[in-house]
């Protein structure tokens, strides 16, 4: 098991990630304090449950823990204030108290929710997170919690840390090739902002990655969580640093909203949105290599790094300037100088992204 | 005008109070920074509006300010989801973003409804409370916002500070006499739990506070403002202390849920719920005088100090056993040990509370 630390004074948390760690679930949160006399509530989706919900269950009633459940519809569409309200509606129901935790089962989707639930009732509960998808190991820390709006995602939400994030590498087995080398763009994104010898490592562990092999996934997702960990601890909710985070997503979020869900999921968008931003960096200055190493980090595991041609430059352009008018008036982008490098710059002209979602698309390779 | 800070390091804030503020409201918004580039949004209810918000709104665009507004129907069910969402939605339509600030123009309804909106968009943007009641020199202050579950109220918030407090007395003019009297429970809480000094000023004070003097009103909510700031100072988040701040309101929530609103107001349900208070204060060996002075400053402002004889006990007795299940299973009651001097207890025993309940109904005076 690996253990470390996210460091936000009296709100430090510990990420656990190893084997067979669900069945452990009790004694941590024993260990970490946690009232087995006000219930838990377990958030989870109607897939990972089925999976993994007994299980959980099982071991938090061993340890005297008095655990209750509410099942949403796995989708990004459970991300709402209907199915949020609901939850309250049942912890309400179950006498859900101050000492109470709520628990979240699932991937992103999930945690989000879950999260937001916590922070909100009772103007906020405590929470453990226990990801079970690759991308959440970015979602499951950092506090970051939201439902979305029809016309906004993530627009309703809060900072709410969790008690702890206990990632059993076991429940990633039963996940989608295609959510695998999604979240991988994740983990890869975290190198290409801090750290060139973890990029280097994942090229050469590529292959291991993508079969889910135990120990190479468990150090990818400690580094994942590390840098993530280290950038959080150092600007929680987003002052300044935080930002470099995004990398990759300012145009991969205008690519999602113009492709639909099943033709190109988040981590795919930002797969050719990192590549785009780098594409930015070597106009800007970068050396080449900036641009070549993402490109060859993100193939590696499967990930696109071309654009469908179908989709439209304009709409794309439009979408992007949709996010602009929260962003305070300017597109925002985080732009890498080197690898594990990034800068944040307001000072990008949208011809310059026109051109580069052109040639996103134009070309199998842009040297 | 007054001025004084809660102070709680970097998130610390004013209040102001004084005639003819809300024509200031513009140099005010100036002085402490809040954006004139991006948009303001107004919340007020269809009672308050018609009669403030033009000008609240003509003070804005006169300093450069672009404030857009949001009126909701008047009165405790607009303190739900829906209306939130509602909000949202019109800050998304109005493109609210990151540097801009929510106003709350109204009570305690408005305030906690918008300040809950601040606390959630984008995960918090910037608040302003502009209070129109007397009940809302204590809402307005401490940070705590919420919306209401159709089965509990206030199960739905956050703790969000505001930027800035601006309660221009000129207001107050036109509130009904029984929200006067309503809000003067909770001034002369503010008195009976901190500082008893201000309960001799409000009894010597009483017909002044009723005609709404501004010299007299402006001290009181001065005095009122300032023990929540200490409280709230040294609380934030209530691990403790402020727990005090809910002097009367165990059996005031109570009598609440089985009278309807119409019947019993908040200031008039805690006003027989801190006489409820101070009978168990005496029985746990305060002296008399502490019943018999809680009694007085109440009476003297119009407030009731006997329970009506039909409401039933054991539905009021149910309604607290009901509180108690989210309060880990403990009946909590802030008592007085003095005039200004409150402890709280959790080894109260439900047949005490019972006899009280009798007692405030029965007898015109307990003594
Ligand atoms: N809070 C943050 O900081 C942050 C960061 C990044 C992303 N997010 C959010 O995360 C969400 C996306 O997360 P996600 O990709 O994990 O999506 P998800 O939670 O929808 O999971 C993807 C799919 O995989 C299924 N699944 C999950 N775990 C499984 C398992 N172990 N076995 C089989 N199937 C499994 C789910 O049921 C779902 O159908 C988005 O809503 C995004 O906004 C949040
Ligand atoms: N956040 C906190 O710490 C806190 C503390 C105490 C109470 N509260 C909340 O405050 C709410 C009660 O506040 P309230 O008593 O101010 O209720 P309110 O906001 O409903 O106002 C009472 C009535 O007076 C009207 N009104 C307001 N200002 C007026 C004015 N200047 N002239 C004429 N009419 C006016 C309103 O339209 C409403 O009909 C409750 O929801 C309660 O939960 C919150
Ligand atoms: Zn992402
Ligand atoms: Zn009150």
């Amino acid at each position: 098991m690996r253990e470390l630390t996210v460091n936000l004074e009296e709100r430090s948390y510990p990420i656990y990630i190893g084997e067979g760690l669900l069945t452990r679930a009790g004694d941590l949160l024993l260990k970490h304090g946690l009232s087995t006399k006000s219930p838990l509530l377990i958030v989870t989706d109607d897939r990972v449950g089925p999976l993994y919900l007994d299980s959980l269950t099982s071991t938090l009633e061993a340890s005297g823990f008095n655990p209750v459940s509410f099942v949403v519809p796995a989708g990004e569409q459970s991300k709402s204030l209907d199915v949020f309200q609901s939850i309250i509606t049942k912890a309400l129901e179950v006498g859900l108290d101050r000492k109470s935790a709520v628990i979240a089962l699932g991937g992103g989707v999930v945690g989000d929710l879950a999260g937001y639930v916590a922070a909100a009732y009772m103007r906020g509960v405590r929470f453990v997170q226990i990801p079970t998808t690759i991308l959440a190991h970015d979602s499951s820390v950092g506090g970051k919690v939201a439902v979305n709006h029809p016309k906004a995602k993530n627009i309703i939400g809060a900072f709410h840390q969790p008690e702890l994030v206990l990632y059993d590498l076991d429940t990633l087995k039963s996940l989608p090739p295609r959510e695998v080398r999604s979240g991988l763009a994740e983990v890869i994104k975290h190198g290409l902002i801090w750290d060139e010898e973890f990029v280097k490592w994942c090229d050469d562990n590529a292959e291991r990655l993508l079969a889910l092999d135990p120990e190479a996934l468990g150090y990818a997702l400690y580094k994942g969580c590390s840098v993530k960990a280290a950038v959080v601890s150092e600007d929680e909710t987003e002052q300044g640093l935080r930002a470099i985070l995004n990398l990759g997503h300012t145009i991969g979020h205008a690519l999602e909203a113009v492709a639909g869900y099943n033709e190109l999921q988040h981590g795919e968008a930002i797969s050719i949105g990192m590549i785009g931003s780098a594409m930015l960096g070597v106009q800007l200055g970068a050396p080449i290599e900036v641009y070549e190493r993402t490109r060859r980090a993100l193939g590696l595991v499967g990930l696109p790094t071309t654009l469908p041609e179908h989709l439209n430059t304009d709409r794309i352009m439009e979408a992007l300037m949709h996010d602009k008018k929260f962003g305070e008036g300017k597109l925002v982008f985080v732009v890498p100088t080197a690898i594990g490098k990034v800068e944040i710059r307001n000072d990008i002209r949208s011809e310059w992204i026109f051109a580069i979602v052109e040639r996103l698309k134009r070309e199998e390779s842009w040297t």
